[in-house]
C-alpha cells in the first residue's frame, strides 16, 4: 500500500489551499472535521446535509485536502482517520483558514453568519 | 460590444474569489492592481517580475478576477481599466483577501513576509 502523502509546513503553498477549499462541498467536508475541535478524526463524512456524497469523490475530496497541507490522514485498518493540522497552518498563513471558513459563513462553533 | 458582467456584491459567492485567487500569476495580477492603492486602475499589466503573460492568457486572468466578483472592469475607448473592489468586499467577507494576500507574502505597501 503506497505511503500518503502529506506536505511539509514549509512546502505548503497557498495556491494548494485556495484551490482545495474552492469547491464548497470539499471546504464542507473540511469545516466538519474542523468542527472536532482540531484533534478529533473522523472518517465517516459521507453525508453532508441532506446530501450523500459517493464514496470515490469522497476519497477525492480527502486526497486533495490532504495534499494541499490541509489535513493529515491516517490508516488505521480499513478506516481512514482525518484530522485538520490548523493549529500550525494558522502559524503560517495566520488568520487565512479562519477568514475562508468565516466567507462560507460556516466557522466551527460559532452561528452562521449568512 | 458584450456588456462586461460584474456580480452584484450580494451574489459574489466565496469559491468564486478562492478559485480566482488560486491561481499564483492571476494572484499577482490582482495584487498589482490592489497596489494602486484601490482607486487607481491599471490596463497594462503584461509584465509581471521578469515574465511576459501573453495577451490571451491576461484577457482571461482579467475575466476570471471580474466574474468572481474581485474587480471593476470598464471600456475606454481601445483600452480596459480595471480596479479592485476591495472596500466593499471586505464588508462582505471581512478580512478574506487580507488574508489571502498576506498567504501569498504580498500584501501591498507591506514588506513581503515569506
Amino acid at each position: 500500500m503506497r505511503p500518503l502523502f502529506h506536505p511539509a509546513l514549509e512546502d505548503i503553498r497557498p495556491e494548494a489551499i485556495l484551490y482545495a477549499l474552492s469547491d464548497p462541498e470539499r471546504a464542507a467536508i473540511y469545516v466538519r472535521l474542523a468542527g472536532a475541535a482540531c484533534g478529533n478524526t473522523c472518517s465517516a463524512l459521507a453525508e453532508l446535509g441532506d446530501r450523500i456524497i459517493p464514496k470515490s469523490s469522497l476519497s477525492n475530496h480527502f486526497k486533495v485536502l490532504r495534499e494541499s497541507g490541509l489535513i493529515v490522514s491516517e490508516r488505521q485498518g480499513v478506516e481512514m482517520r482525518n484530522q485538520t493540522r490548523c493549529t500550525e497552518l494558522d502559524e503560517r498563513f495566520p488568520g487565512l483558514i479562519k477568514a475562508i471558513l468565516s466567507a462560507y459563513g460556516q466557522i466551527p462553533g460559532e452561528p452562521k453568519t449568512d
